[in-house]
């Protein structure tokens, strides 16, 4: 059988993309621009420059461009290692006894553990170009943290990692992984910054938080002379480099002419899956193709599916610029049984116009359905999988299900965004039955949206 | 450049190997065969059925055929995480500023962390084969132990892992990969077994050794029905399924016209070493080709460098066959401030015979160096090596630093047998500078010699 898809797909060096795609230059309705809270305007070029490197800036602000090219530096980091594979999930097919045909791409196999070192790379070229010093950044889970701090020392740059204090104390691991690749990491609220003490005083005891984090760090960088912030998802130059997932997936598809029919995605800040759907989404807004997208969030923190779609700021101190996304205003915090990342209050203002014009689908599912998924996926697939990645795992079983109900023959493609190897006391807690589900009530959503600002 | 290496070469499904080498065929002088130490004379096929599956005692005992076909079962298993990708260090080298060509045949990229599935599941396989209901084995630093879960779990065959009860204390995330794959995992020395409670009876309080936990493997196996024992090193059969990796590197390399001359693995029972310079050595062994062979191993732990090539015991209760091989004794125990494996008393008898004819070097390395080339490494190649792997790397950093000062371009291939995400406490050991090394004195050696059999 010459022609039976192999287990994996990987491309050759020559075959892996040269440029991002900016999937907003093919959109009609553009996304909402980010906005500069004290003028009530959209923020500017030279608003975005203290906190963010300059090429940065400009892709961020650019709907326009549909290529960016990947500078060289850059597609050789992505060497070390990309391509990552694209797997036909021949056993999860053969388990489930689907006629679909199942296709992950699997973004876990480098030392972040993630997806993440894709925009962490480029984030911290175009520092490094522009003469800087170092990068500030916050992380949660650990893999932006962990992807950062792999980038700065590959490229000679300090990184400042501001960690969220529960993560901190309960993964010590991720906090050696930073430390082994040289990065200073504080946990967060901290004594080091000025909104760290204000929230510290007001919240004696915290265990912090993302919004929180990202606050402490774009005060380290506004505030250290050589040094800017840098985000691992949320922004749109963000979702720009993630598109090498979609990219290099489309082109792996392409070479043995399949078309997917449904693409999944986990979405917590929508990076991921923004740049997971990005080239497909692309021509379904061009036209040329017809594609069914489904992102999914957990039902403990669901932005897309229960939150608002509104400007709201994007951290907890209100320093950095606002967005217009689905949100759950940045009061929200979701339940301390959560586990795992995809707790963000809010959502890329890219994918929330797509979801806003209904080009794309959201569900929300529980955890405690998403470890079956997981813990099923990783017996047939040998892959232990990220709890954010297995979300979208519960849902391309769900998918498949369907498909062996009606007898359809669908290609279903989705994103495995990393491994779950540092996400052990989680998996314990699943494994020992002790793991429970949280759906917030209309009144805690409320509670939130009471956040959200007066505009 | 079109002819230029490429960072990571892939082989295609079609170029994957379809039998295993079995080097002993080649050598002119085999190793010494297992003793069945009732009789004092070779171990039988019947000696041996109790503890193992019938086919592999056929590839144990059998030194003469060259190639055994891998079954096509487990052919398809591993293309679910091979070919692993032999990676050109561009970065290393570029750093090192050496004319040395350095390669790394990457196998941690499944989640066992490490080679040791090549093997599993070769192992579960015939189990299965054979209609038994399940495996029981020992584990170390985990890396086995969750290679075996995920092997019988993909083949729906119980399996009892007990697990050294230090590391089973100390690692409670690999207890959970491995219960996560639906692997009964029990510490050891424990009240189930005679042995265990033997030792528990002599030694209270004991943590437990790699020894011990095989004899209570061993024991459990052949007082349950339907139950074999399988071992991740030291026997032969596990270096005949581990010379995929030497096969696989070999194809990669001759595909660009490129021959290594020194070639670099860590050495604790000796597989992935074996494995890895199996087809080399053949063609060595047949006068096709000259190589030079380094093993690596701890200071700590310096069965080739310091032991003896005697007959000893396998295994702490003495269940086991003996086996000519370097060694320390049975009664050795490596001093507690190892981190990580390579701790096991002897060395596969091939790696023995071999080096006891001369046709292998040797070298102790200590821990703080072992870890500072694991951070020099993941700084520039970007992959968090397991502190067993990194003693290659030591090595392989030494031999390019030779050639920086003659200024030749030597090719430089060694092992890189996995990764260090669950060893990140003694990445933190020496992050804080609380690394300490440990030569064992010539009288700690004494004693262990003491515990070898007078025969």
């Amino acid at each position: 059988m010459a022609d039976k898809i192999p287990y994996k797909i990987y491309l050759s060096e020559s075959e892996m993309p040269t440029s991002w795609y900016n999937v907003r230059a093919d959109m009609k309705i553009k996304p909402a621009p980010l906005m500069n809270p004290n003028t009530g305007k959209p923020a500017t070029y030279e608003d975005l420059q203290p906190v963010f490197c300059d090429e940065l800036i400009k892709q961020e602000l650019d709907d326009t461009t549909a290529y960016f090219p990947i500078p060289e530096d850059i597609r050789n980091f992505y060497k070390m290692y990309r391509p990552s594979p694209l797997v036909r999930a021949y056993c999860l097919e053969e388990k489930l006894q689907t006629p679909a045909k199942i296709y992950y791409k699997f973004e876990g196999n480098n030392t972040s553990g993630s997806h993440k070192l894709n925009s962490a790379i480029a984030q911290a070229y175009y520092a490094k170009n522009q003469g800087l010093k170092g990068v500030t950044t916050e992380t949660g889970a650990g893999q932006w943290g962990t992807a950062t701090s792999m980038a700065c020392s590959y490229l000679g740059l300090d990184c400042h990692v501001y960690m969220v204090k529960v993560s901190y104390e309960q993964k010590p691991f991720r906090r050696e992984v930073m430390r082994t690749y040289g990065a200073e990491v504080t946990p967060s609220p901290s004594e080091t910054t000025e909104v760290g003490r204000k929230i510290l005083q007001e919240h004696p005891g915290t265990g912090g938080s993302l919004g929180c984090a990202i606050s402490e760090a774009v005060e380290t960088a506004t505030n250290t002379e050589g040094y800017r912030y840098v985000l691992g998802s949320v922004l749109n130059q963000v979702l720009l480099h993630q598109s090498v997932i979609g990219l290099e997936a489309k082109t792996a598809l392409d070479k043995y002419n399949v078309k997917p029919d449904i693409i999944i995605g986990c979405a917590g800040g929508g990076s991921n899956l923004g740049g997971l759907i990005s080239p497909f989404m692309g021509e379904m807004l061009r036209g040329e193709k017809e594609y069914k997208f489904i992102a999914v969030e957990p039902a403990s923190c669901p932005s897309l599916t229960r939150g608002k779609y509104a400007y709201d700021y994007c951290d907890t101190g209100r320093v950095c610029p606002m967005a217009k996304m689905y949100t759950l205003g940045s009061g929200f915090i979701p339940s301390s049984s959560h586990s795992g990342g995809l707790r963000y209050h809010g959502m890329n203002s890219v994918v929330s116009e797509l979801y806003d014009q209904g080009l794309m689908e959201a569900r929300s599912v529980e955890q405690t359905e998403v470890f079956k998924a997981a813990t099923e996926f990783a017996r047939v697939e040998g892959i232990l999988p990220a709890p954010e990645s297995s979300h979208a795992i519960k849902v391309a079983i769900d998918e498949a299900l369907k498909c062996k109900e009606t007898g359809e023959e669908k290609v279903i493609l989705f994103g495995l965004t990393g491994t779950g190897y540092f996400d052990l006391k989680a998996y314990e807690n699943y494994n020992n039955g002790t793991m429970t589900d949280y759906i917030p009530t209309d009144e805690e959503l409320e509670r939130g949206f009471k956040s959200l600002p007066n505009i």
